[in-house]
């Protein structure tokens, strides 16, 4: 590690805007500032604390307890259907990965929609059936729900929120503070596939390209990721902020250095060139479909090489690894053998892509 | 009963519109129409068929099993402050009811916000202060959370949604389907005193007034029913579409006939004397802080004075009782001694009321 980076301590988020701003949802800085310097303040909860994608806790009822996960998520992305799916598709899958990140088996999903006057019945019949397809495939319930209709001009055409609640039948500790030095990166696959897409179907841009989203369910990813291994110790899908801001949360939490190689990243080529044309770096692109898994050095290859066997790991590799300073930063070997910092996103560059 | 009534066949709903109206989210005929003609045809889940306001499952862990309850709700009332609460007190208070009417202990929620670009942080700050305090009243937690930001004028200030897991320790099974010819039908107060509120504070109507919303975590007063009495057969909120609209619903469900008395209807002159000014029947009117129990008659006059003496139910009384026919009907003896079918709610009288 070159010298000139300095130790990082622990950061302390504040808010100082008087506004909410676009920033604040991005998933980078503003948004961390926001929740831990408001929300966590506000809220004093010791499992929101964790800052983890979902709560994990033990419930006891009368005959025994059970090892829990439940996680929210709102979806506001516009357009609502785009080229790999749509709203519904992504408000089942992305609360689906959030269960399924902390190693639960997802089990039950809430629905809430909130409506615009006007919006058409046919799309909505739609997003339902995208919505009953994905659940179908990543083995959940949906069970409860709530709508409400919002006057015209009151909300963009349609919000879902999903909720879910899954189970862990297993005894690993997964979370964002156990990446341990010597620890191998693992990501799933490419990069920046569905926030290219969800960019470039918005239609503003001269610009045609054959790119899908990447969303889906990656529960029975992570059922063969659990059977396979028994030192994972971090896994996270890198949606909003991308990958780099995913690597920040977890060198952040774990106390270490996250180095990454450019060389390694996994990256279509029409997305590569998408990037290039849009001035927009992959690292902070949202994904859908992608996860990170860190996890001991000894079972990474192993693991890759089971990944690499079912269809939503088929292009997983290692891409770094977990050292032990500077502390709470990324960085990131250049191809031209640099190194440099990969900070987490600031500011706000592709608002509700999810 | 008298004989000009018809027999009500067990109602098969679908939806003729193409597009999206206000009454669709009125919590009436409408959004059953919605809910029965399209969601449930989509989502096949026979949980969300049960058509409760949560959905109620065993979950079976290593160690055991616990009996749960699952339900969600967003919030887009308007104005998001108003006397006597706020968008967040609502949002804590209206998910605690839903899982204390399956009897649920609340234990845990989830909260998402949507918020729009350019909302006050000094507004946020506010309703987070009474999502906390509210959250302290009702013993639960909130554990996870969801933040999105949309641009300007793509969203009215700021919407939540509240998911929330509670645990049932008691043997009841409560469900709209389950009132009993003879059994009396309790409401825990006045009714209509939120959505006048609401209606009031947008200040659109000359119209001054002392009325406070009603809005309040029931789960103490839940609590305290669930230990004087073990023949509570239903207990709900009447929320959207008012205490008419909900006892339609457990008509409906039961095929019974439920018989209110005009007279024994709580409700403040201060309610009373708005709806008159403006044309609307506080039977229809939405409550945020009440419940209507059914229970077994002898036990039911016990009950309401038990429920007297908690500071949420000191208006408590019986309002009327359940008979056999016609089925899945309400009806009311009016004050001039007449008889009158009480139908759901048609059409949406008061949108964005929650």
């Amino acid at each position: 590690m070159s010298k000139e980076f300095k130790q990082n301590p622990k950061k302390k988020y504040t808010v100082k805007d008087e506004f909410i701003n676009l920033a604040h949802g991005s998933g980078g800085k503003a948004m961390h500032e926001l929740i831990e310097g408001l929300f966590l303040d506000y809220l004093q909860s010791p499992l929101l604390k964790a800052l983890e994608d979902q709560a994990v806790f033990e419930l006891s009822g009368k005959t025994g307890t059970s090892r829990l996960a439940f996680t929210t998520d709102s979806y506001v992305v516009s357009p609502i259907i785009f080229p790999g799916g749509d709203i519904g598709k992504l408000a089942v899958a992305g609360t689906v990965n959030d269960l399924a990140m902390s190693g639960a088996k997802p089990l039950y999903l809430s629905v809430g929609f909130i409506l615009e006057e006007g919006f058409p019945i046919k799309d909505l019949k739609q997003i339902l059936a995208s919505m009953r397809d994905t659940a179908t495939e990543a083995g959940v319930e949906i069970v409860t729900g709530d709508t409400k209709v919002v006057q015209r001009g009151g909300v963009d055409k349609i919000f879902i929120n999903t909720s879910g609640i899954g189970i862990i039948n297993h005894n690993l500790k997964l979370s964002a503070s156990r990446a341990c030095v010597g620890d191998k990166v693992i990501l799933s696959g490419t990069m920046g596939d569905h926030g290219t897409t969800i960019l470039i179907a918005r239609g503003e841009l001269e610009l045609e390209s054959e790119i899908q989203s990447d969303v889906a369910p990656l529960w029975s990813l992570v059922e063969k990721i659990l059977e396979c291994s028994s030192e994972i110790h971090v896994m996270r899908d890198p949606t909003r902020g991308g990958v780099a801001t995913t690597l920040n949360e977890i060198a952040c939490s774990s106390n270490v250095c996250i180095q990454i190689k450019e060389a390694l990243l996994p990256i279509r080529e029409e997305v590569k060139g998408a990037c290039e044309i849009l001035g927009l770096d992959p690292l902070y692109i949202g994904n859908e479909g992608k996860l990170i898994a860190i996890v001991g050095a000894n079972q990474a290859e192993l693991l890759v090489r089971q990944m690499q066997q079912h269809p939503l790991g088929s292009q997983a590799c290692i891409i770094g690894e977990v050292i032990e300073s500077p502390q709470g930063m990324v960085v990131m070997k250049t191809a031209f053998g640099g190194t440099r910092i990969v900070d987490m996103l600031v500011g706000e560059q592709l608002p509700r892509i999810c």
